[in-house]
């Protein structure tokens, strides 16, 4: 059974203040490196694996996208993004991205942002989506860096007396698996895998690597938040673009 | 002007003393993984960057190459192979693997082993190599980890009051560039690149990631000694194959 803490109340209502109310690491960080990877999207067919409240699919369309299946196991968010994102050329379906079963090769690009580091069977998904993607089709996620969920802490920063961050705390790279982590409420359940264990299983499955991404912050927004410059000392999140 | 540790007397002598009177990673830990990627060995033209006192030009050979070159900038290692692993079908060359200049698509591997962390200009030595490999020739190196090389310390251990590990120290990782870390010496210059910098500029350069390998010892020699599953804590190698 997949957690599904985006329908928890407390999470719901903390997430969707972090994303609308606030500057925060997915709009200065991982969206503008995310962008960077995607062709023209002038009349492709994509997937949106955890889709949110809608926000991404919506921009997609925006861009020519001539069909976008937004999935997402949460509830509320699929209804948010009804309400907020109703379009025709979006469809939206409410399951956990473990159980999409689309027919083979019918999307142009398969994109996921920050999701599969909630996903136990990362193979089988990758599988899955190999299946539907086009020949020469890709597949553009970001995730949790292993650097960031190696060690099952809610924060990683040794700091000082006095709060100064002094370093990020790396442990048990080597073992993958179920960690447990407090964000917003207890015991929010990610995965990690090694970054050589996700590069792989792509390449297995028989995808090619195109490019990697430890993404830093934009320069703007590192000039507007001094603060975002400490991302530097560590990678956030890892960013791959793959091509069947 | 490319730094020779290696011919430093205290460094050369503390470094043939770990390398052949004890158990190190090396023997344990980066060969074995580092062996796992290589293909058939019989009639194959390999080169060696970064060949040290010879023992894997060695082995290729008596793995079936028809040809090693083996390239290292140290006079004294080189001078050590020549007489430790005098062989016709191998030839040695003292010269800093960033001055090589070989004619094209002639070796069907390139090899090097704990080597790139002393380059500079990645990029250039990655083209040179391009040129050089047969088609559909592979390149096999291993160099320290991202995570191992970005703090500029020569031990990344944090340690409690009774020298215990508590955590690996992770900082200054997009901040690409040189490092200077005492090991055996003072002042042993490395040079720090991200993941992703390492696998887009061997991308950017042509070649198709086959396999990213962050290795563990062997079961067997985990056996023997406990310390290294501490290695299991943080990743202290990266391994890459790619092919032309």
């Amino acid at each position: 059974m997949q957690q599904n803490v985006y329908d928890n109340d407390v999470f719901y209502h903390s997430y969707i203040d972090l994303r609308e109310k606030s500057t925060n690491f997915n709009d200065v960080l991982e969206i503008p490196a995310f962008r960077t990877l995607l062709p023209d999207l002038q009349q492709t067919e994509i997937l949106d694996l955890g889709c949110g409240f809608g926000q991404s699919c919506s921009w997609y369309v925006s861009q020519g996208a001539a069909r976008v299946v937004g999935v997402d196991i949460s509830e509320k968010m699929i209804a948010r993004a009804k309400q907020l994102y109703h379009q025709d050329k979006i469809e939206y379906q409410l399951r956990p991205i473990e159980d999409i079963n689309f027919s083979a090769d019918q999307f142009d690009l398969v994109l996921s942002s920050l999701a599969f580091h909630y996903i136990a069977d990362f193979k089988s998904i990758v599988e899955k989506i190999y299946h539907c993607l086009k020949p020469k089709g890709f597949l553009i996620f970001s995730q949790e860096h292993p650097v960031a969920t190696a060690k099952a802490v809610s924060n990683g920063w040794a700091k000082n007396e006095h709060g100064e961050k002094l370093h990020w705390m790396l442990d048990n790279y080597q073992d993958e698996g179920l960690r447990k982590q407090d964000w917003f409420i207890e015991g929010v359940i990610k995965y990690h895998r090694t970054t050589a264990t996700i590069i792989n299983t792509l390449i297995e499955t028989g995808l090619h690597i195109v490019r990697v991404l430890e993404p830093t912050a934009t320069a703007e927004a590192e000039l507007r938040n001094e603060d975002l410059k400490q991302e530097r000392r560590r990678p956030p999140f890892l960013i791959i673009k793959a091509q069947k």
